[in-house]
């Protein structure tokens, strides 16, 4: 599928650079319709990092290189290589081997220390990874470096995705002002607790590396793990962050206004990417939000927004225009969480929802309201639809985003490999 | 889709009537299609009743009036009635009294007492009934009772069914033959834990009311609730056992040669009808058998199987012939289940499982075996495909049963109501 057919469309404007980093993407040899497949991120000073990672109990060889590595150098890494095309993942030993040579490759292309470079892969799992090609791309992509190569470095790790995606955002914090840049990529396989996704944020915010990784920890919690494009989490995983401290602010040391701000900035980031993971779902039309409220407590409510957004009958009336709210109650009436039945209220709205937002009340104490079929379905004909749970059981609430489930995404999953 | 379109077909040979029981099934005008959609069946003996009902939190108004039945009168019943349209879910008040009044409609054309007529309802969710219609189509329903009647009956229970569904069993207990004939719907909502899925059977063997309430759990539990088409389970999911005696065996009243040989057949009755509704699967082209084995306990063994068989990654891949087992692995490893990665053996073979099939083995310790993928591809091309997975940890097994997920699925799920 063409950027052109899809729905939805890439970020629109220009990534901000990131003092002290330099980025750039070429094609190496992994993919073979020789379209980008190699990138690389990189910092002069050493960065304290933080990541999060698949729960998935097959990770991939990167997944098990960057655990450790984020273990054994928290804060004295320089930079991330990532390849798109092949997962190294299901690759046992070769694989983990494979991962250690991008990561050398990398510093010594690039002659920072041992141990100082993370590595990402994403594509098709249980292949092993075409390593010379890689090896021999590593100088090439170095020799391309600048402070602006973000939108050929988010192309270079594109998979199935039809744009490439980017976020900034600037904040001052301790008296300067800092910057927060990354990429993301991910199509399918999208689901919490980390999917077929892989994102990398970078900052020159001077922030202790034990916040860096709360900051984190929460900004993900609030953004990539409340997306859903079909259910599945992935063997790959990973939201990397970087900081080198070059903004020169006084450093975040414990919580408070500053770290307050960094993480406002880097959740509207992380948001902005996870948001344009979904919009480039695989075959998606549609661009869904799902409020939960009233559930007994804030897991309760995720837990049914994700069982709403899992349904493949939920899926597919959203792609028919069809504002059939008796699959989403029956989604949360299988999830597990307590409801009440006579208590639930359910409404809908056009685009994302906002203050104001005019809202349709299909459901009132569990059973049909009177609402007209075409208001409905009127609404559920725009590319942006909100739905919002109002169950009347307590103050638990979560918002999750996912798409609609349409011909193109059997199409593009039917044949991903043939 | 007509019949003739889908890769399956129905029951090769006529259902066998049981002692005792009469059966129809009419259009009575829920169906604007004009297609049959009432269907009664009952015993002119007082039966023994069991039930197993969905777990689903918002349980349609037929389920709430059952199981009130089941508890209040659970040896004297003699009839179900059942229509096809209207799911009398999310009906609130009005839907209540309409399931009493549907019972009460059936109670009086048979002359039966009051309190021993079960109802089901199967269709659209959240439109009151055309009580009317079915008050009025009870009485010409009952005109045209017969003992042979069941594949009238089995298609006036369909909604996007295919084909009807039936399965007759028979089985010498207590020195004599025993009938045990039932019938099926569901195509979609189909998943473990009762799906959108109906099914009555009824069978003329004499057993304790205690006994027939477990015979019927297991049965369950090995059949109906083994299959998955699409990971929703629905409002209505009901399987009801009626048993009146007529067969005059000696009475089965605790376990035993007699009791063993009853849940035999009544489960190979059971899965003959589960494995109807997924072979009816919406738009399925595949019929999928997952087993998995080596897992800590049965439980982890069968929420590994639930954990594939819900992933549309791995069943579009069924549907697009790619034997892309990094899928199956991927959804086994978030699963929750314990694995060990290095361990993990994955085997495909074309046709059901049986002695001395076939295997071809894909991965071992882990990572793939060298395969040839035409040689997977072939198997992937088959319309019944086994996938056997070998975890090394334990001693639990679970099998499954599935479908892929094609273009006609999303095709019949995004115009349901349109």
């Amino acid at each position: 599928m063409s950027e052109k057919e899809h729905a939805f469309s890439g970020p629109s404007s220009a990534a901000i650079p990131v003092k002290g980093f330099d980025v750039a993407g070429i094609h190496c040899g992994v993919k073979p319709t020789g379209a980008l497949d190699l990138a690389l991120i990189a910092s002069s000073i050493a960065c304290r990092a933080a990541a999060v990672f698949t729960k998935n109990a097959f990770p991939a060889a990167s997944v098990l290189y960057n655990r450790n590595l984020l273990h054994m150098n928290p804060e004295g890494t320089h930079s991330v290589v990532i390849n798109s095309g092949n997962a190294n993942a299901c690759t046992g030993a070769e694989g983990n081997a494979n991962a250690r040579r991008m990561a050398e490759g990398a510093e010594k292309s690039l002659g920072i220390p041992d141990n100082t470079s993370f590595v990402m892969s994403t594509g098709v799992i249980g292949v092993q990874l075409p390593i010379s090609e890689i090896e021999e791309g590593i100088p090439k992509v170095a020799a391309r470096f600048r402070p602006d190569g973000w939108q050929e470095a988010s192309e270079a790790i594109m998979t199935t995705d039809v744009f490439p995606k980017w976020a900034s955002k600037q904040v001052v914090v301790g008296g300067q002002t800092v910057t927060i840049t990354g990429i993301s990529k991910g199509a399918g396989m999208i689901h919490p607790n980390m999917a077929t996704m892989l994102a990398t944020l970078v900052t020159d915010a001077v922030i202790a590396q034990p916040l860096l990784q709360k900051a984190l920890t929460v900004a993900v919690n609030r953004s990539f793990n409340r997306i859903s494009v079909d259910g599945d989490s992935s063997t790959n995983d990973t939201v990397l962050m970087l900081a080198n401290g070059a903004a020169g602010n006084q450093e975040i040391t414990e919580k408070g206004a500053d770290y307050d701000a960094f993480v406002e900035a880097l959740t509207a980031a992380s948001m902005e990417l996870a948001k344009l993971i979904v919009r480039n779902g695989e075959g998606v039309t549609k661009f869904v939000t799902i409020q939960v409220e009233g559930a007994g407590d804030d897991g309760e409510a995720h837990q049914i927004a994700n069982s709403v957004v899992k349904s493949s009958l939920v899926k597919t009336a959203f792609y028919g225009h069809d504002a059939n709210w008796g699959r989403i109650l029956g989604a949360v009436g299988y999830s597990g969480a307590t409801v009440d039945p006579t208590n639930a209220q359910l409404f809908i709205a056009a685009g994302q929802p906002e203050a104001g937002s005019k809202e349709l009340q299909l459901v009132d104490a569990g059973t049909p309201t009177g609402y007209q079929e075409e208001d409905a379905s009127a609404i559920f004909a725009e590319s942006e639809i909100s739905v919002r749970l109002s169950l009347g059981l307590g103050e638990g609430a979560a918002t999750v985003w996912t798409c609609d489930l349409g011909h193109n995404y059997v199409s593009i999953n039917a044949e991903y490999r043939t």
